[in-house]
């Protein structure tokens, strides 16, 4: 049977691999390495140092693809996310038709972990409901952005005997907690708008590379410095990846 | 300078363990094994075998303890948890201070991730904050049950652009998610009392081992299939370590 390994690589610092995880890389044939075609270079330069590092004997062969365009303002947020799903299981099943035989094993190398605002799970899932290719899933878990930023802080995620709860910044308004913790991914704009300036905030970006940056206080005196350095950085780099906890002041 | 790391070490499965953590532990010249006094030998197994398989050359030096016993039926919990903490940090303090000079490097393995629902990272803080012991401290984190789940099951954590929360069974009555997914820890009863029997259920138990359990389905269908498993695990183990997620089933 064809298998297709989800592997989760962490978020940045190519440590955050997991022996599960090396051991996978290890096992693959072919390593499909899907570019965003966008400015993030350093990413794909991550995997790459990932496979380099770890894996041992003649590398995998790699098919590089870059994803489908997506509708960044679409007038229906839903129907576009299916959408552009429906043109990832397209291009990814013909990548492993392709590239894969009967018998063979393959890895997707997924930021962070595949269970967390990643659609790789669901796109590969696509392609099983279509029934056109056979093949085993096994996915194996990484370290998170959450993680790489409680770590960074050195900070518990939740309260004592408190929840978490994980949301995007298009949601945050809806789903701040109001006794627990928020983590706020794929924010956009980070403008903290209508945010009680008594919040605790726990800021990170680049978190596991060498350009992690750090930024903690109460949210009404930091707000301010962490959308400057947020800003230099972002010109900086061409790009950003950010993430952070919201929490009432522990008492 | 005295160093601390806290390595989070997975959730049972060896091979949870990163590079990141592989490098940590093999940096310390101290190994603290904290036991919980408990039936759990297995989980003080999986530290051993982590540190036997991992570590090269001289194994460090490993100093057992047995973690202060808690009031498990408080009349308030709050102070019962601060006692408890309390209590831990003069124990941790003095068994640092006895056994790492000050210039050495002592690791703390905490299971899955230091982040979540573990209380190593406060205990830490409180004996900094007590000002008697200097030290710098690293946090390095581990896969948490939440993603062992995810993976067993190979499903997202969230539904698309959609939040999910982390709690505790104690507080799901409170927490569950209307619109969201919600994933539940320390459940001891695990009774489903109250819950929508339409709620689609992914449960695990022993994840990451080579005893795993895992069952899914639509809650009202599962649910007695789950509390029957799990008793009769449990009583074969003579403990259980189980989660679960909750979310609306899929459109
Ligand atoms: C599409 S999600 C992918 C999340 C990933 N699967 C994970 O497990 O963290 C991308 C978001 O994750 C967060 N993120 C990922 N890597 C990050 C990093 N190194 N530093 C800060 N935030 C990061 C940012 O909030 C970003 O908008
Ligand atoms: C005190 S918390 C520790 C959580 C840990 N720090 C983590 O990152 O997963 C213990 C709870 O974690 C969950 N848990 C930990 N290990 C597990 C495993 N191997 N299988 C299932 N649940 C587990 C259970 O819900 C258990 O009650």
């Amino acid at each position: 049977m064809r298998r297709l390994l989800l592997i989760g690589i962490g978020t940045g610092n190519p440590e955050h691999v997991t022996i599960q995880a090396v051991r996978a890389l290890n096992a693959a044939e072919v390593v499909f390495l899907i570019g965003k075609g966008d400015a993030k270079a350093d990413l794909v330069r991550v995997r790459r140092e990932i496979c380099e590092r770890y894996i041992e004997g003649p590398q995998p062969r790699f098919v590089a693809a870059a994803d489908p365009a997506r509708d960044r303002t679409p007038a229906d947020y839903g129907v576009a996310v299916d959408d552009w799903h429906a043109a990832r299981a397209e291009l990814y099943e013909d990548l492993v038709a392709k590239n894969l035989g009967d018998n063979g094993c393959g890895a997707f190398l997924v930021w962070g972990d595949p269970a967390l605002y990643d659609s790789t799970i669901r796109i590969i899932d696509r392609i099983h409901a279509r029934g056109r290719l056979a093949f085993d899933v096994e996915v194996i878990p990484g370290i998170t952005s959450v993680q790489a930023l409680a770590a960074g802080h050195r900070i518990a995620l939740n309260g004592i005997g408190e929840p978490v709860t994980i949301t995007t910044g298009r949601r945050l308004a809806a789903d701040l907690s109001a006794d627990g913790a928020t983590v706020v991914m794929l924010d956009g704009k980070v403008d903290f708008a209508g945010l009680d300036p008594n919040l605790t905030i726990h800021w990170g970006a680049y978190l596991g590379t060498s350009d992690e940056l750090l930024i903690a206080g109460r949210l009404g005196d930091v707000a301010e410095l962490i959308r400057e350095t947020r800003r230099t950085a972002r010109a900086r780099h061409g790009w950003i990846m950010d993430i952070y906890r919201l929490a009432r002041p522990a008492t």
